[in-house]
């Protein structure tokens, strides 16, 4: 657990999880690589800044509509016609269970974290630039609908 | 310390301070109020997590683009043609000493704050929706070239 990309992997297992048993949503993974461009790979994307003993981070999950009007068809059987609200609180739900799924798997190999408020971003072609020392990680989650980017920025402590 | 619009002060305080020392613009800021739209108020925005003893929370700084340009110029002289890059350090640099400022500030009141890592969102007409079960306050900074909004939701715990 001590090189950048295997940080990133709980938050992948994690977000599987959820999308399985939240969404119904199956998915596969690539594997993560350096992110070198800024621009958001989706058009709504949840972010959540995390505080921990050893190192603090910033996660990034960003989906095409797509993938979300899938996901909201299989839980409420219809894709509403003003989703926007629902739309952001699944995306912010979503964020904040993976996060708290990832945290847990974490915590087992010592990294303890806190979590802070999730946000929710949306907007045509918005860009999305973590600020931090260290690197920014994306792996990209296949599902039938389309890939939805997984992205984790962080910085060890001093 | 208790009420909620308390808790916005220390950051539009440090704020002014480092609008002021560090962009050498003076400004005056409004009272806070509640957030009611998701829409970011200006063009570039800086966001950062915060985790702490009592609650948690999440800033944004949102810049209108003018006010971006002057700042720029004030630093260095002129604007520069390919700002973008520069613009998100800026706003990322301000993001992250605004918060530092009010977490000393507010250690002083009984409130620890760890800080996560600051994210910078740009693009037209973004929507930034805070997910926490508390409020949102927003209260406007007036420069001379523009306004600022600096946006805090928190959640109290349990």
């Amino acid at each position: 657990m001590t090189s950048d990309t295997a940080l990133i992997r709980p938050f992948v297992e994690a977000f599987g999880e959820v999308l399985s048993t939240m969404a119904m949503m199956e998915c596969t993974t690539g594997s993560p690589t350096v992110k070198e461009s800024h621009q958001a790979q989706g058009d709504v994307t949840g972010i959540i800044g995390l505080t921990g003993n050893r190192l603090k981070a910033s996660l990034a999950i960003s989906f095409p509509r797509a993938v979300l009007v899938d996901i909201m068809t299989r839980l409420f059987g219809e894709s509403p016609e003003e989703m926007d609200e629902q739309v952001s609180d699944l995306v912010g739900e979503l964020t904040n269970m993976t996060t708290g799924g990832a945290k847990r798997l974490l915590a087992e190999a010592g990294y303890d974290f806190d979590m802070a408020v999730p946000a929710v971003i949306s907007g045509e072609k918005h860009l999305i630039d973590h600020k931090a020392s260290g690197t920014t990680l994306v792996t990209p989650v296949h599902t039938e609908s389309g890939d939805i980017f997984l992205e984790l920025c962080f910085e060890h402590k001093a």
